[in-house]
């Protein structure tokens, strides 16, 4: 195919309105700028457009002039909405029509559900001549994949599932055959590792890191600040031919990475810290249980996010008012008055209250104050006090004042919460 | 100023290596089209490209060919990384240089911190020639604005809180501005009113919505899918001359997406389920506790996101393990072993344990089967069990069967619990 330039890039055009407007997690592009990654191809732009055709017909043009593979993702639906196909048919000259691969597998796929194709669904059939048919074996929307000016234009649906199965089963195998058959020689796939740190500024990481990668280097090295961390990346350059070299040099950065962050790192790649405290209390046969004020509830969330972990986490209290802390925890109603519901003294407390009533190996606690309002000037908005007890009198406090909305510092308590239990778990093993 | 055309379409170009690899919700866009809309501009495309100068300058020239107006997002910072600065003004063919004002609200900003600029930060006072340079409140960067081929590029920085209050501070009243000087008629705002749904799925809320929006209306209808419900918008079209008409029309549309929705729709605008829950149990004086098994404390975290949470939650108990559901609720060890852990009874009987144990209006319970793994024939992945006890003895337990993923599943049992108990509330206001 001619569409294997030397260098090869590829670009990402997203459909949809609601797209263009914000406000969701884009998983989307996450997959695939790993899938290319690993075929050597890097994303290097990516487009969001509205559901109008002559938008997506600009933004087709604009990325054949820089990119020679092109992903759309969208726009594939039944509705009068959906304009991808014409787009594309308009854009590169083809002509549109039914094509019987594409009805047939639309056909079978509704017939599963008990249902035939009515005419709306039919559009979704019509696919530009010269393209190949990509088979949704999820949906009922078809892709399709063409050859025009140098670059390939692949166009599969936005539903994260069908896209991700569609792009792994009919692009993928696409894309290495048309690299094998060009007899160029294959590209290195692009590595990217990712370390997640908590609890040290952005500056502080920056400047751990300093002189970790020289100019000469083909590695790049990406910061990324949000309230539950910083992550740090390696990435390998694009378009390197494959060797063997660039892998040994990744590992050598990954391995002085580490140790330059010590235990500031908590995790790597797609690892979550609710994962590496789970995995931890299972080496160890512990069990957990959280007493939660100011978090609400999101450490029981995030913990209940891995598979299994029923198998750790035994039971979490919210305790939201003071009589709950008090009635379910057995936090003295006098030590509450005496030093506020956020303080060390009752952070300690409810940490051993809840594992004394779980009975079980660890509790851990959070009490703060979330805001917007409730802060005072001895006691400021932000203000959070995380306990740890395993029953061996050597209860641990700590203290935090963080900054940002309701949201950010419920966010960062809960990590706060983890990240102590975790370094309490490690340090357990180096005795 | 020049760049008034009489079609005013806006482009947002997001800077950063890590914003092209996607994952993180982007709220900087959702942000920046609301601003935009209010004057009557619409964003038309949203570019992301990573940081690389020439790829930058692309992007820029891209823009100035089917936008007026071009936001730019990132880049501004004091590292190498950092090179937005450098991409403007070869773009544009200005020079860059250090300017006083950007010198001095740097300094200003960091000698408030007790700091002075190191070299790198000086790099921030560098801005292209001609430029107005746009005071930034809250961090060191300032960014800047300028007229190119009929478009004006702004420059903002990528943190949220910084970017938004210089887009309002500066951005808006500069581009209202040069609106007003231009003597044209002023834009309409981009009106758009958007409705949430919950329990129906979207081609019967495609279906409820036939034939509301003819062709000849200046209005868009939009549909978006989440595991959180459907969610309904209507959007007035760009570019129309002011007038009390497309309000008036959007009213009436509004009104008439209420009764066609009916109590499918539990929200409309920014505000959320638990916002609503919140508001109503507010009205009508109630206290509520929560009993959590497969959700794992989502519910509660969820219901204090809400600021003033505390008047109305209680508290919750996330009972994982049997144990848990038999020590914190009273559930009878002996019916988990009839009728298994997720079952309607189990689901009625956490309902009341929490309600009588809390000693509050009303209990509100949720168990089932998250998965990957727990399911069995009769009881799949999946099955998830609500109940809702007020102690007058008519308690409800409704059953649903989710697919989806375990996060998947977790988010719509949250949500199907938070509905029972709106649809509970707004029954007992009908009497």
């Amino acid at each position: 195919m001619s569409f294997m330039a030397p260098r090869l890039d590829a670009e990402i055009i997203a459909i949809g309105t609601e797209l263009l407007i914000g406000g969701r997690s884009d998983l989307n592009s996450l997959f695939l700028a790993d899938e290319l990654g690993r075929l050597g191809i890097a994303v290097r732009f990516k487009s969001v457009v509205g559901d109008e055709r002559q938008d997506i017909v600009t933004a087709i043009h604009t990325a054949v002039k820089r990119a020679q593979v092109i992903v759309m993702t969208g726009g594939l639906g039944p509705t009068v909405d959906d304009c991808t196909r014409e787009a594309v048919a308009y854009a590169t000259g083809r002509r549109l029509g039914r094509r019987k691969e594409a009805l047939e597998g639309m056909t079978a796929r509704l017939s599963q559900w008990g249902r035939i194709p009515n005419r709306a669904q039919l559009r979704q059939a019509m696919i530009p001549s010269g393209a190949t048919v990509l088979k949704n074996p999820i949906g009922s929307a078809p892709g399709f994949c063409l050859a025009w000016k140098k670059a390939m234009i692949v166009s599969l649906p936005g539903v994260p599932r069908e896209m991700e199965e569609m792009m792994q089963q009919e692009v993928v195998p696409l894309l290495r055959a048309a690299s094998e058959s060009s007899g160029r020689p294959q590209r290195a796939p692009i590595v990217r590792q990712v370390f997640h740190t908590f609890g040290l500024p952005e500056a502080d990481v920056d400047a751990t890191l300093k002189g970790l990668i020289t100019h000469e280097v083909p590695v790049d090295l990406g910061l990324l600040a949000s309230p539950m961390g910083v992550l740090v990346s390696l990435t390998t350059k694009a378009n390197q031919s494959a060797s063997e070299k660039n892998r040994d040099l990744l590992q050598r950065l990954a391995h002085d990475v580490r140790s330059r962050l010590g235990d500031w790192l908590f995790a790597e790649g797609r690892e979550t810290m609710e994962e590496v405290v789970g995995r931890e209390l299972t080496k160890r046969g512990l069990i957990l249980a959280v007493a939660e004020s100011c978090t609400g509830g999101l450490i029981g969330h995030r913990l209940t996010q891995v598979a299994g972990s029923s198998a750790y986490m035994d039971r979490g209290a919210v305790c939201y008012s003071n009589r709950a802390k008090t009635e379910m925890l057995g936090v003295s109603a006098e030590l509450i008055v005496r030093r506020g519901a956020v303080s060390k003294e009752v952070a300690a407390s409810m940490a051993r209250g809840i594992r004394e009533r779980a009975n079980v190996s660890v509790g851990l606690s959070v009490t703060g104050i979330a805001g917007p309002g409730g802060g005072t000037e001895t006691k400021p908005v932000g203000l959070v006090y995380v306990g740890l007890d395993d029953g061996t009198d050597r209860s641990i406090v700590r203290e935090f004042r963080f900054h940002g909305d309701r949201n950010v510092i419920k966010q960062r308590s809960s990590q706060a919460a983890l990240d102590l239990l975790r370094r309490w778990l490690l340090d357990k093993e180096a005795k």
